[in-house]
């Protein structure tokens, strides 16, 4: 018990991720009587003044009546971090952000846990959307060389060690998980390419009003975006060692406040039982107690894992046994992005990955 | 069939009010052949080069194959009315805007329909929440003379001559269409107080990107505001002729893109039987094809009327007679703003008043 | 004008395609004065006494002053029919009782457009959902020989003429006219399989109180359902001409009211430029007033069409214009049932195509 | 630590307060290595042929790795408790089942926590809505004696003790919580009369598929039901002390899965200050952890106290000081049922009483 009293810090405290991450940490069996650093960029609302904000003046849903009272946002500063002894930052930030201050944080050896995209992608020519000013430089080589993709389920050990964790887009690990398993096998026809149409709730929109996030653009409909160039495609390609032409995924906006649905098409290079798809993700979700694999054509919904940290996955397999669909769910701000983030930091204690997560 | 023809024009027809009225007019039987002049502010989005956009760029739910597809919204401009012969101009715009327009509109002798809050109250002391720079001018006394309150169940004969017609508001469409029959008999306790409850959809809020309109703060959500404060009061206070302490309204923002229900608390001076209730209702809209009356303690709900120019009508009279719950719904685009807009055009041109709105 | 007064009936009038086309029928500016004749199967809720309902009991959204306040649902019956001078029966009840039905109605010389799935599949191997008893009769095949399946932008000339319309599935409209103009150009790889990810509103799912119509499953949800065996699949066989394993589709039901949206994958033998692709789709539906061809990679959305007869298709061309996503979105109670049914109508009796439905 | 390891029950498993009963139990520190025993009534789906289900098959959302695949939920029988050694009983049962069952676990020297209506009310003339074959029975009387109205902010101590906690309502929660400091302080005008608007939840509804829980009619709507005459009405009139006519309550269909609002009128014998209600309420609260006092005129949302077990409250007063909102919020299946018996568990047993809950 000598690792109670670990400092966590969170800087994006104001959106829908930095939200939920301060809920599961101010709750986490292994921080009890240590809440986080909040931090804010400074220029971010009502921070700019320099003066701190109450955290329950942000989100009134984490009040309560024996501590969060008292608890407070302050401006992000170096100087903060240490007079506080942080040991450990989460960024929920922009990824341009992220980008900026990772690099500082490590030389100042705090572990980082960034939720952005700005460290997941070890190849530069797959960042297709975002590209950042010090691309190809040496030092943010040096950093990306450190960066650990933040998947327990396919990089237990690394994030163990790692000082830095590139936590997972949400879409993305809601279809690398249902994808891995099977194309780790060999099995799945790669020629005739993988669709992965992906419907997601608005919180994975971001928390910043904008036409799409008006309700009324959301509300009673259904839109799909970024065909053919989402930015969550490069960490496909990456973790499952997929070309482009090998996998289309396009997302759509749905009319909920959070989860993420996956449905995902693919064809396999012989006929298979489903015997053999079911065993091939038991056996590999078997040690991972934040993955649920259903079973006998029983299929995920979006609300049997909203609100908690599990990623759902079910299939159904063609009576030829050469298709095969599978459906993957998960809530976007938990196992998409603070609930997996809080996962790897219990990997990186060495406590039960699920702790403060069931 | 000589007021074939006539020429209207649309002000703000990027909003909410300004689609749907535009929608009606495009598709009302006594002005077909004759599309409205649609303008917007010079300021507004997307027009402030100066160049006209098309209007179904704008909305594309107003695209048909046969029409809308060559129209287009241009900047507003006094030269472009006159050069088409603008008879009558419906105002979807800010009350600043229409309180600087009307007088010149009402000038050029243009008659206008303002759906905003410009010019709906006689009385400025009831304009509690916003205040005109020109207020007690005697160029705004003198318009303000003119104008008349454009509900037509209330005020038919004002509307049909009427140069300048004050759209309602849609909460007070909702409440003094409920109220205004039973205060006429006197028999609603005044000294009691009367309580108004009242919820909106959120197109209602405008479409304006804010935090409040953001979905993921009105789904899943409900929530009060203006609470003795709302700037729909005043009109509820001069229509029905009340002192401010003898009502309260409280609106509240429902997670559904449109519809009104105002639940409606009166106590009576005595017991009263429902025949009479019933009664009262029936002879008061015996004439005002717009409004329905519900019988037998059936209520009306939200989605009756949404979608349509109806404001539907229910009670439920306690056993003793003298306590007296009434609901009232209508659509807030439509009876709360576009479709009594066009209501009011129909008789202002001694059309049949339902036309073009069933 | 000759054709005025045209004798409509309707039974099944309580369901939710039975309450637009009650509407739309209402409205019809060719259909004034001669209401339909309503009614219900005689087992049907509130009809079982034999004895007749008014039909704003039912549906009080169709309550107006003017007219629907006496109109009566009444039950079933040749008798009924033949007295009222019946010359077009719309049948929107379960497919086994349209089956048993339209024989005689035939043979009575009444003309039907029937909303089920009784009469599409010519193919009775198609029907792999759902079988009837006099599959294969003689009878049977006798009126599915005159069915014409009913969808104007393919089979506009035969509807013309028809004594049976077997009126499209709702899901199958949305993928047919999305796909029907490249499979035709012959561009389509078919071997590398045709993905449908499809998504309507729970209106589709119908107005029987279920475990997966309430409210508490529907809502704040997303799930798949019928996976590799959706009923709608023999129409996208028959009427695109491809083999089971050519086509995949899945339907899934969103928490909202009405309208789908089907997410269309192809991939095309050869390299395509997105000219070509919007030429295709302009000149097929060229003289199809309720289609709407997006253009420059703009895509439908669900909320564009909904309370529309209008069907709405966008694509978007990956880089290498070898694979396609096709975006199609409808309302399933109109263009997917009763407003196609009504423009059936208008082809049958010779009107303008959209007539009463725009 | 001594009380570590007692064994409760729960029947009515398969509504959605069982399901947030069953996750709250299986989650609560102090009862973890004994999972409840889930029962159901014999004649529930799924129980009829007398065996076993498994709890996730009923709940795929209480699905986790470890512990609760195993989980069953087994035909009620006073066998299977005894067997267990089942010392609490919760009852998330129809309240004519509740009637039934108690007075035997009582006799059994079983402690139960009821859910339902059956015991809360003292006073048998109010219960208006429904009634008992065993009302004024000897037995029942001496039941009803015993039983105590489960509100810990109002009956702490005599919870400590109880041998049956009548669970409040949902309604009667949010209403009862926000009034009673107010009214106990002499301060509430009851001649006026107290208006109570509330709108709930669907979840409030029930599971059971009916015409009023269909998606169809909740969605997009509002409705006011039970006018003068919903069955809470009573337990407002006796923890209240009030007299019928000096309250209406109106509970409306909100189309949100769930969440309690209720906007509460009241009228001061004298001219309030703002301070005097905010001390109010603070003093009534202050050893109240699950109650969230707000302030400044800041009101409670719905979305801020769903999944929590709080009741929020906050108010605004009238210019002159002698009208208020109150504004009060819960989690209709948690602080409103599920949440506040577990609340009542941990007073019973002597634990922290926001224990399990936060």
């Amino acid at each position: 018990m000598g690792t109670r009293g670990i400092q966590t810090a969170v800087v994006g405290v104001g959106g829908y991720a930095g939200m939920e991450l301060s809920r599961l940490l101010l709750h986490h069996p292994r921080l009890k009587g240590v809440a986080p650093v909040f931090a804010g960029r400074p220029e971010a609302a009502g921070l700019s003044a320099g003066s701190p904000m109450a955290l329950t003046a942000i989100h009134p849903r984490l009040m309560d009546n024996n501590g969060s009272a008292g608890l407070v946002v302050e401006p992000f500063s170096w100087e903060l971090f240490a007079s506080r002894g942080v040991e450990v930052l989460f960024l929920a930030t922009p990824h341009e952000q992220s980008r900026e201050w990772v690099p500082e944080a490590l030389e100042r050896g705090i572990r980082v846990i960034d939720l952005s995209g700005a460290w997941r992608l070890n190849d530069s020519s797959n960042r297709t959307v975002y590209k950042f000013e010090d691309e190809g430089s040496g030092a943010a080589v040096a950093v990306q060389a450190k960066s650990v993709y933040g998947m327990p389920e396919l990089h237990r050990d690394e994030i163990r060690e790692a000082a830095l964790i590139a936590n997972p887009g949400c879409y993305a690990t809601s279809i690398i998980l249902a994808l891995k398993p099977l194309i780790e096998k060999g099995w799945v026809n790669l020629e005739r390419g993988i669709v992965c149409d992906s419907k997601s709730g608005v919180s994975g929109a971001g928390k910043a009003p904008t036409a799409k996030t008006h309700f009324m653009y959301a509300a009673d409909n259904l839109s799909a975006y970024g065909v053919f160039g989402h930015r969550h495609t490069g960490e496909l390609l990456e973790q499952l060692h997929l070309a482009p032409e090998q996998i289309i995924f396009t997302p759509h906006l749905l009319p909920i406040p959070r989860g993420i649905l996956s449905t995902i098409y693919v064809g396999f290079n012989q006929s298979m039982r489903p015997e053999q798809i079911q065993s091939c993700f038991d056996d590999f979700y078997k040690d991972s107690p934040m993955v649920r694999v259903f079973r006998d054509g029983e299929l995920p919904q979006i609300q049997y894992s909203a609100y908690t940290n599990f990623c759902d996955i079910g299939f159904q397999l063609s009576k030829d046994g050469k298709r095969c669909v599978i459906v993957s769910c998960l809530d976007n701000l938990l196992k998409g992005a603070a609930g997996q983030a809080v996962q790897n930091l219990n990997l990186m204690y060495g406590w039960n990955e699920a702790e403060g997560l069931v």
